[in-house]
């Protein structure tokens, strides 16, 4: 066959005749997946002695155990297992991973996921239409049913605050709509705020997806916004982080995607919001899960599967926790009659699961990609011949020759306006230090228990763009740490105690036209090489991977206070309280730049 | 304002700004609905203490009572009573109710039905696309959200077996589908063996709808049809009669639709079907209701209100049910963002309740339709002003000059092939009864409990065909009882025991083009007018109500076994065993012509 991807099984409307006669008994199906029990999405049971079976690629039929007689292409035993249609995750963004599509379904697919609805907006953030357009073509060269939820809030601001490299409009993303049908919704409207005030370029986006039947997928916290951003038409979220808000939402018509994350993160939201349902009484049925972000260490221990059994841990019984993980979610984006669930023509994605839950074999399309617990050589094979990204997204990291990476020494007694970073990391305080002044910045960071943040612009658009701030209770024990994926306009922030070190992590990342690293005393002492847009490896996901873990343990050695993805938010001028981006410290909500130094 | 219609609610996509204004208190709402009880069809509870801001015929938001304060254009004193959602009746035929779309509104509407998907097959089997198209128009003009399933069994049969009026093809249906945006879905595909066995104009009917997207509604007897009837793209169906196949159709993926009917009728199988949820433990999430089916009379005592009652009475609990007449049709057909719960942006399509789920008041569009079980001067004129169908639609009854309306007497001793009627009316026995030569008709009729019944072609495609039969047990005292709406080709039947009184009910129903008649001893007794197609009333619902009273009365002192919409099934040939076309006696399912008396 040719190389594995989501359109390996053709359409339905091409198939119907073939599998009315594989169902009917008048042909044989390519593959039977003998002596299995089969977990419902559908009814929330478990039924007992099944056999299924599949054609091009699609179920033609779940049957009575023994049913088959005679011929067909392959038989795979499941001997009693459980299985299960593949999950459907219905809200994450690839370039958290750090990897590309095509690389990502390696993990997705170890982890019983089938399909993802992804929105690009960091590679929008970069390459504006050209960035997303090139992450599709990734997309439909993937082993992976990938939808997207098309960029909504690119830039997350304005160009007072902050230089992106793209600029979504209205007409941009309703030409993204029409040329693309995997272009299935809108992707997460960050900017609640202006939305609920009834901003013009916020509702004209809005309306590109409404008037085109596309439903609008949300980002929202405070209760008292929750109503006028569901009058605003959007349909689901993500950020429920309680029960009280999570409640809210469903009664204002909105789909909850409970996200799930690495408990030390603070993306795990599931154990409170779920609460909606197993304290307040409310059905599940409009209720999914989600994975948001995972670096690519953790997409392999975190997957969607582990956000399932969250679920169950918290209360669900496991039928409607893996209908939470898979049909849940295809029927929010209106495609239940192709995945999500074991019914007659939809595609054969298929898990083979533990009890617990744990996935041991997952089928693609009819195709066994992942046999207990290890991708099979098809799989292997299409993993291998990966998309190619144009050439113009390996330079995206535009630089001035010289940069001064430091502030200047305050002269004056005054006060100082830093960042304070503190777990869980999404919030940063507003600290205001009153200093002396002292000989040299080094005398001033041991004093307040400070060091640099420095944000370099690096689409080539402003006249080299340098920005200034301190951090405070980063603890940073030396060198510098630094990132081109800082967000949401990816420009590269960087953390340090010195310049040298700091403009050796500049010059790292400018090396390899993006990347994260941690640095010491002159010394690279690791780092991720994110070619693609400053975003992306081009390297397996399992690479990616093992390179990241070693990132994270040089970065805890460094001492910081929050891990690097919560790091990349610095820069992420709509979460209180200060924020730095290219064009300095950024007050929110307040939406106003803070010089550095007050002199008293 | 003009004429109530579905489209005096602007699109949400050109009000999300003042939704949001309103939701957020910068704006006054047109309507609120103050100290109201919430029937939550999201969370299937029921929420207390609460108020319903509408604006531009939207929900803006639903507050906790007592929150607004000052100005707007209305309120309405809920009195602590429950308000939901308008119930959305995913699967119906209008023409059954013998009336218009525009007419159809008004019993809909006092039943607290806001939204129905309909097949209008029966027009369609009548005059093709025109009449789909008619359909579409008076939809277009009905205070009443009505979307298309569009028609896909037209003729039922094949033209060797009956002559139609009508004949969709794929490319008449992909057309459809192409022109007008409400078309959502394909209706019943009732040819359910037929596309079982991959017959090849089936297959192109329903890939029509599937590579555009559109779903497929079902009608499949029989479980060992289930599993092919999925494979070939079907996701849901009305007729589940009984727990089991209820069952095996969910696990099939299908959308189940619950019919409840009069339970005198076969069309109430709710009780039995739902029993896959009360007693076999299957979620209700994929389970909606609907009717299928009323004549105008029953259409007013026995609406989807009633249905979801008696969901009620065999066991949900009151929040779900409803829930199952509003929310899950709507998401059924990837519309849960416009209708079936309260969300903001929703439409303002609202019923305030008794706590039995007895429909009280209704809003339509935020307008108060019915107040207090009556309907409002509003929708009185909106009523009043209804569609005029084409001037072709009322020609449809094309008959020759003179008929011979009753077969030959058979001369010599042999076997009769006649139709048993019986309860519930669906099936009809074949029975072979030995006969001896008579002198007359008359003589044979009270020999052995029969009379005549006969078709006659009406679509002026033949050289005048009409068939005979006899029909047993149908206990007809005297006279004849005809009618123009016979199953799916919609030629006239008659049934009666003199030629003269026949001819006397075919003049009746050619003079006013179409109708249901009795007559007796040369005077009518009953009749409803149907001039529209032959099948629909140009009056209002009330009145057409009144009519089939007294025909019903009628009918029923006539003595007739079956009801008058189960003699409309006699010419039905694909429900065994034994019907009568226009082509003459059909034995099904061997789809195969008898002759009406063969000799010895």
């Amino acid at each position: 066959m040719s190389k594995l991807t989501r359109f390996s099984v053709a359409p339905l409307a091409t198939m119907t005749r073939r599998l009315a006669d594989v169902a009917s008994g008048r042909a044989a199906p390519d593959l039977v997946i003998r002596d299995a029990r089969v977990l419902s999405t559908y009814s929330e049971r478990i039924l007992t002695d099944r056999e299924i079976w599949v054609a091009g690629g699609r179920i033609a039929a779940v049957k009575p155990a023994g049913t088959h007689k005679g011929w067909a292409k392959a038989f795979y035993d499941a001997k009693g297992g459980l299985v299960g249609p593949g999950l459907v995750d219905p809200h994450i963004h690839i370039e958290s991973s750090m990897v590309t599509a095509c690389a990502y379904a390696e993990a997705a697919l170890l982890n019983g996921t089938t399909t993802i609805f992804c929105d690009s907006h960091e590679i929008g953030n970069v390459m504006d239409v050209a960035g997303v357009e090139a992450m599709l073509e990734d997309a439909r060269e993937a082993p992976l049913s990938i939808f997207l939820t098309v960029p909504s809030t690119v830039p997350a601001t304005s160009a007072e605050l902050e230089t992106a490299g793209g600029d979504l409009t209205a007409d941009k993303i309703a030409a993204l709509f029409d040329k693309w049908p995997e272009a299935v919704a809108l992707g997460e409207k960050m900017d609640f705020v202006p939305v609920t005030m009834g901003d013009e370029r916020s509702h004209a986006i809005l309306a590109a997806a409404l008037e085109r039947g596309r439903p609008v997928s949300g980002h929202v916290y405070g209760r008292e916004f929750v109503a006028a951003y569901a009058a605003s038409g959007v349909t689901d979220t993500h950020e429920a982080i309680d029960r009280e808000i999570a409640d809210d939402m469903l009664e204002a018509g909105i789909w909850l995607f409970l996200r799930g994350g690495p408990p030390t993160t603070p993306w795990h939201s599931l154990p409170q919001a779920i609460k909606t349902i197993t304290e307040l009484g409310a059905s599940p049925k409009r209720v999914a899960v989600c994975t948001d972000d995972r670096d690519a260490d953790d997409l392999m221990a975190f997957g969607l599967d582990w956000v399932v059994r969250e679920a169950v841990k918290a209360g669900m019984k496991p039928e409607t926790a893996w209908s939470m993980g898979s049909l849940h979610g295809a029927t929010r984006f209106g495609r239940d009659g192709e995945i999500g669930g074991m019914g007659g023509g939809r595609r054969a994605d298929l898990v083979l699961m533990t009890d617990d839950l744990e996935p041991v074999s997952t089928w693609y399309g009819g195709e066994l990609v992942v046999d207990n617990k290890k991708i099979t050589p098809l799989l292997d094979a299409a993993l291998s011949d990966r998309y190619r990204y144009p050439e113009a997204a390996y330079h995206t990291v535009k630089l001035p020759k010289a940069l001064k990476l430091t502030p200047d020494l305050p002269a004056a007694p005054g006060i100082l306006h830093a960042i304070r970073t503190e777990l869980p990391g999404i919030v940063l305080g507003h600290e205001r230090i009153e200093i002396q002044p002292a000989n040299d910045w080094q005398t001033l960071f041991d004093r307040h228990g400070l060091c640099f943040v420095t944000v370099v612009e690096r689409h080539g658009k402003s006249a080299g763009n340098v920005a200034h701030g301190v951090l405070s209770n980063f603890a940073l024990k030396q060198g510098a740490v630094a990132s081109s994926v800082g967000h949401d306009s990816h420009n590269i922030i960087i953390a340090g105690t010195n310049e040298a070190d700091m403009q050796l992590a500049l010059d790292t990342i400018a090396a390899t036209q993006g990347g994260v690293c941690v640095v010491a005393n002159g010394e690279v002492r690791a780092k991720v090489a994110l070619p693609i847009a400053g975003l992306l490896s081009d390297k397996r996901v399992t690479e990616v991977a093992e390179e990241s873990k070693v990132l994270k343990k040089a970065w805890e050695e460094a001492g910081c206070t929050i891990p690097y993805m919560g790091f990349n938010l610095i820069p992420l001028s709509v979460i209180p309280e200060i924020r730095i981006t290219d064009k300095g410290l950024v007050l929110v909500p307040e939406m106003a730049i803070q010089t550095l130094f007050e002199a008293a």
